[in-house]
Order: structure tokens, then C-alpha cells, then sequence
């Protein structure tokens, strides 16, 4: 069932200085900023060849992601997004076996126009997991 | 100078349990645990096609997973390694540009048999990066 890893994402406090962090002392490319209201981040992704880092800054005042950078406000790592062929028959054999899909469990349009869903981290080792249907 | 990403590692507290979950719930395919004392850790890989998912449990008293476990007792993300194509290289270019270099800045020899060096999270927004050489 499990596919390719889609993304990492990163959360960061200021995705401005990041980006031009990663430019310049990594030498990655990075995107222009992506504002995405709907899911209360703005992203930028970095090709890193075989996969993309995701990079998260909070949007709005209702962004899931500013409670994680008042736990973590120099930014850290957020979630992993894999890749699934039928994100409907995945989500509903991870609930037959006891995962818990966040939200009303119904797939939303994530950053790259696919349907995704989150699986809840207690599941998952503390680990936040995206799926996206490719 | 980023090159691919190698792998994704995720800190969890019982990688036996662990294990068997990204089998039976992902359909994910593990190998089998190696244990690394001179790392402080026991390994599986999970391969996801283009990349990999390193699951780490602590091992031995000196471990430097415990301390990241006691904060994060379910388990969570720990780091993300990069590879890169002249370790000593980008070493330098990284310290030049003020990123600091974990342990006494030299390489190890990690869980591949290739040279790895850890870059302090705070110079990445939180997120602990490895560098590989391959």
C-alpha cells in the first residue's frame, strides 16, 4: 500500500530567511512562496531529486501549524507525506486496522491539486503521516 | 551541493513493534534490525521506492535517541539525511557560511559503510540534517 515518499515537511518560523538559508547554504532549489489559505500554510517545495522538502510557515490565526512552532519556535521537522494509489481504499483498510484519520476523514486538496489525508501521529510512532493520492 | 535524500529516520521507543506495524498496517517492506553500538542505535530501513525510512531505537546507556525519547515518549521525526557527492567539501562550505558540524567535525562511518556528519539543528530551523557521501 505504501508508495513513494511525496515530501517532507518542515515547519519554520519565517519562510523567507529559510528559503534563502537553503539557496545559499545548501545550494537547493526552492519555489517561489505558495500561499494556501485552505489549509493555513504558506509552502515552499525544494527538488532535491528523488523527492521534495516542504517547507511550512503558518497562515492565518487558525494555522495547525502555530501551535507546533509555539512548541517548537525555531521550526522542526512536521510530518511525512507517502504516496498512495486509492487514498479511499487506504484510508479505510488503516481504519479497519485502528489508525485514526484526522478531520472528518474525508480527503482535502492539498498543495499539489491531489486528494490527501493526515493519519493521527499516535499511530504512527509520534510521527504525523500525509497520504496523497498520486 | 544537497543532493538526494537518503533517508528519513524516525525515533521510536520499541522497533520490534514498530516493525511490525509498517508491515502489517503500511504493507510496507523492513529489513531486518541492525544494531549499530558505535551509533547508539538499533536500524531498520523501510524501502518506499525512491527513498528510505530508517526507523532508530536507542541502544545502549550513552544513546543519544534516549534523551530525544524522554522528551518524545510515543517516538518522533529525528533527522533527515542528505547525500552529497565530497563529504569534506561540503564540510567546510557549511562551516564556512557559519553552520556548525556536530561531534569533532570529522565523519563517521554510518549505517551504510559511507561517511556521515550530523549539522546542528539550529542552523536548520530545528531539524537535525546528516550529510552522506556516496
Amino acid at each position: 500500500m505504501l508508495g513513494r515518499l511525496n515530501h517532507v515537511a518542515l515547519a519554520v518560523p519565517d519562510i523567507a530567511a529559510a528559503s534563502t538559508h537553503y539557496r545559499e547554504t545548501l545550494g537547493a532549489k526552492v519555489t517561489e512562496p505558495q500561499a494556501l489559505p485552505e489549509h493555513g500554510v504558506t509552502v515552499v517545495f525544494i527538488d532535491v531529486g528523488n523527492t521534495k522538502i516542504e517547507l511550512l510557515e503558518p497562515l492565518g490565526e487558525n494555522s495547525t501549524i502555530r501551535p507546533f512552532l509555539e512548541k517548537n519556535p525555531a521550526g522542526g521537522m512536521h510530518h511525512v507525506c507517502y504516496e498512495v494509489d486509492d487514498i479511499i481504499a487506504a484510508r479505510d483498510h488503516l481504519k479497519a486496522s485502528g489508525a485514526r484519520v484526522l478531520g472528518d476523514g474525508e480527503p482535502r486538496i492539498g498543495a499539489h491539486g491531489k486528494p490527501v489525508l493526515f493519519l493521527h501521529p499516535k499511530d504512527f510512532f509520534g510521527t504525523l503521516v500525509e497520504l496523497e493520492q498520486v
